[in-house]
């Protein structure tokens, strides 16, 4: 593995190796760590690189791991650098024959989103996005329970996002993660769709199995003298005729990263909480409602291919981005190998996500600025 | 207490009859109890009435009890009647001079809600309307706190109320309770809205002290064969430039009275669940978020006034609905006694939260009809 | 109703009242309210007594309460004074031919308790005794769950009931309250096991159906300047074999009324904590765990015959104890009405739970000075 | 990193494993993985290893690699063998100056924790025990809030380890796991007190810097046919005179992993749960119940120290396992660069915790057999 961004105060690169590292599976052996040449060399130390595969810009790694025997380069590039960052160096990596995994938003416009979908397809590489979430073993048996029809058909989805840290305007204090995030430039049409909102949006529709067809968005800017929305509230329906709400917030303070999502169907309903992940609740109108727990027995394979302890021993964040390395990596591998892999293997986001994603917040931001209540969510 | 309505078989007349016993200071004397004559004179040999004083029909009850000496006669009739069955027993009793206790929502329109407004203020009458979650202790504290500007201008308001017994078309399975209230002649023009959504709203103003200033909603029929909504998302604003949104559904299945709130202030936040009622968490946003607990040393007088037990031993619905009542018995005895009722003795809802409620309904009704995103929220 | 003790400053007289207005089937009538005659005539006002039927002393309330006419004459007395004087008024009353409520613990000695079950048994009346916490409805469906052998052969049982209130002197600090627990003269030989062990040794014979038969406890002074115990840990075994642990403690800084029980089977588990009472979890070695919860469809008659409300609005601890005035109630005008009462009605704590819980008290003085580990559970 | 034991199909190898990666500090490079030849060298295939340090024996493995040039060689062994068969390879390992990371229980007796510790303290190289509950921050926390003061003198401590595993006779129907942890040759001489008891009372220890000086046990056989305990419920004296009850069993149908401790001072209280491990609750008598979670800025440097995530990115188990190996990986780096490992990097469990752990379990068996109540406790 090479990573383009993810210097040594970076935030979610570093939770990117320590998800890549996990399983054993993946070694992280050059990096383009920034654009900071000191700062590119010293993190290169720091996490035990080769000098010679420290590189300062990444087409430089790129290039010159393109040149390495094959058994000697490195597989995948991981792009973790902010979102205006993210579709040069993945279409450059295309390019040169590596497969990709982005953090998310997958681009900075739908448009870029696009280009890179056509490239995937044209190189017949793999891309996958870190829809974190979807990476969470209960999610996915969540998912399995709809798709089995365990719920009937679905008839509301409600999802939450609620977030404090930019309850103050902490871009101006100092807070890098906060700087570039509110700024449109590097972050993007949206903060709040963007940041969170994406997340909220690919959970729905992953576990759901639904597409969002139409959008009612208001987005707004809460806190004096930011540049972009930090919090937004959408009403969505979805192909089925489904209706739900999103609520993707980051100046509700005192909230961590409080994201749930309840899914209601003829049946029965679904809630799970992503701070207390390993737990789903599934419930009954006219039984008790049942705690299903990662690790039991009970679970689908989608379920237990993702778990790596057994019920009890709980597993968190870094285990759910893991299982999308790890999947993302077992891909790759098979295909190395010729082999086609299993839906198991396959099962972790990827640029179709982020075509959504991006239309998501597209289509929200246009929603919020228009006086029209609903609008088709256009691609 | 004379109560109209409530019959033997009747939900909420026994709710109201448990909540006015609770204390001692109200006793169930008279009653119209029911429409069916077997049934009023059965019900009221259940409740130990004396038999001259079980009326066949309200206006005779009203007619009667008024002619009794000032210390026999009823000092207030308590109606517990369909929704359309509100309005003429509660003219007819201000007329006749007694004070009003109603199950919500008010009225059937807003039209009346105005004129039983016109005619509380006329006759300098005490009317109560038991939006019961607002009784709670732990509600009471929040409010105290958001007023004390504990958590600073409020920015965000979230409010669920998700329950699941109309997720089959009950009221056609001999549901009483889901048949009347499925009638948009008996209910009203909202399903959801009417029966929960406005116990959500009234909650949202009640805490917040704010009030809703524009509204955006998606009201649903989800069950088909259905005649009024049965479920409904509404985006807010609030007159203070907060943001909110508010969701009522009954199609939730495998919920029971899952009525949540959030509030976010500049400093912090409150969250408070329905089911879980004597626990009032509040958020920091750099401190450790705090858990609140009915019966304690530490809270408000608005608090402590409304409970019954010390800390640990739980109060319920009951207790919530016994707090309105008794609020409004004190009131009216203050009154009686020509003293001027104390601030916590006046605290439960009104005429003036009939009124709110009232066109909560007609303007969810309203904008969820229109093509246009926001409407203002009109009285 | 007539009541001994319970003066207007008293906590548990209030619950008691509270508890008995409840369903509008008991009215207190008469009262010896206090040992202090201001107290006594002030308090009677307060509660709306006639004068001549607010006594000064129980002895003459008995007397002259049994020279009314037979439908004039109160029912029953309730007992509410220090433990100390539970045993003369109770006797005295059944004598009288009263039925009798007592507060816990029955009487100040385990003989006292063997005498008054005499009483009962020579009398033919009626005694219940207010172990509270069995009247909750999820208790009660516990208890059928065990019966029904739903678990299997119970295994272990593991009860705590911790609190706070005793952390520091505070009988020292004009907590009236805390001053006669904390006398053993006033309160009996052990004041954790008296106040609060019993309520968790009865619950634990309630629901499992099974009995102590060896004890192994360790009593502790926590406080320095204390008399009794204030705290205490107590091994258990079962008449079948299974083992348990009680633990009741005054001196948990922070506590409230952290009454929690979970009884393991060879099939499965139950938990239930008294806060939250109206969920009881049902756990299973190789399924999802289960959420029962109070007022739904699918519970036992033992539990939907103690319930007020639908599911999801809570009941709390006024509730519970208004089961037992309701069951004790229901049991007397059976009785009065030469009815044989049904096994719901006769479901509430008696003279024999009385004896047992007294006999608790004096096993684990005994055990707690032995140096022996196990003590035959003697009565 | 070489691994003795922990061959493919081995649970807690593999959780070694993860936990060793998770920093990118540790690389797994030899191995002496199963007795079994063949088990020994797939499994190396499976881990990557290189065929030449893929060894039969762990003899084998530390000759062979003490043999290599200094920085080739491993510098660390983990034995995650059975526990009889942890303690020779421990002791050859030292002697052949390799620093070492156990599996708890430390040995099979006391008496070789002892010479362990002699040889551990001869050789002046590091051993590491992992018992992984104290690798959580918030457990972390907690002990610091304790040493600081914050609830006053300790008063009592609750520890509770409830699994459901071995419900029934799993050991003679083919599960591997169940079948040496109930054999006393391979496992010790008490199996409910060596598997999770002394995770409880390391855990309680570490907590509150008290140590056990008296113990009362009481251990069963619940499950018929099994030759060890399989639960045990235990008084404790601590020797600041703080009580305590411990309780560990396996037999709890329907339970996970559901250790929890309770910890109770002059002034307030800590409660953690192993299943919800990033929150941590901190009572107090006068003042709301607080919410410390993992990743905020209020905590200590003991917890901040020992965290990966901000806030609201749930850490698990994994994580806490990895804490453990990160910080006995910077105390033998530092000691390898001549450096003094600071109080955080030692914040591990060491040969200390298995001596007293091996005496925990001893302590308890001979309490167990004996007929007095309360047992020194010996080391």
């Amino acid at each position: 593995m090479g990573m383009i961004g993810g210097g040594k105060d970076a935030f979610i690169g570093a939770v990117h190796r320590l998800a890549a590292n996990m399983d054993g599976l993946i070694e992280l052996v050059a990096g383009a760590l920034s654009v900071n040449p000191e700062t590119a060399i010293e993190s290169g130390k720091i996490l035990f690189l080769d000098e010679e595969r420290t590189y300062l810009n990444y087409e430089d790694m790129l290039k010159k791991e393109s040149e390495l025997p094959e058994d000697k380069r490195i597989d995948f590039v991981t792009i973790v650098t902010p979102n205006f960052a993210h579709f040069a160096p993945a279409m450059l990596a295309l390019d040169y024959g590596f497969n990709v995994v982005i953090e998310k938003p997958i681009t900075l416009t739908l448009e870029e989103a696009k280009a890179l979908k056509q490239k995937v397809d044209e190189t017949g590489l793999t891309l996958c996005l870190t829809h974190t979430y979807s990476g969470y073993p209960m999610v996915k048996q969540a998912r399995q329970m709809v798709k089995d029809g365990t719920l009937g058909k679905i008839r509301k989805i409600m999802v939450e996002y609620p977030q404090g840290w930019l309850s103050t305007l902490s871009e101006r204090e100092g807070n890098a993660q906060a700087a570039w995030r509110t700024d449109p430039k590097k972050s993007g049409k949206s903060g709040s769709m963007g940041d969170i909102g994406t997340h909220a949006a690919q959970l729905a529709e992953y576990i759901s199995g639904l597409q969002i067809s139409k959008i009612c968005a208001d987005l707004n800017i809460v806190v004096e003298g930011r540049q972009i929305d930090d919090d937004g509230n959408v009403l969505l329906k979805f192909d089925n005729g489904a209706n739900g709400v999103l609520i993707a917030t980051q100046i509700a303070a005192g909230e961590e990263n409080a994201l749930k999502i309840k899914i209601y169907g003829e049946k029965g309903g679904l809630e799970w909480h992503q701070m207390e992940p390993n737990t789903l609740i599934v419930k009954w109108q006219t039984e008790p409602a049942q705690i299903y727990r990662a690790g039991n027995g009970y679970l689908s394979t989608a379920a237990s291919h993702n778990t790596r302890t057994p019920g009890g021993h709980p597993e968190g964040y870094l285990e759910a981005f893991a299982n999308i390395y790890r999947n993302f990596t077992l891909t790759v591998s098979a295909k190395l190998n010729g082999e086609t892999p299993s839906a198991e293997m396959l099962d972790f986001p990827n640029v179709n996500d982020g075509i959504r994603g991006m239309a998501f917040i597209e289509n929200a931001v246009t929603s919020s600025q228009s006086s029209e209540k609903w609008l088709d969510f256009k691609i």
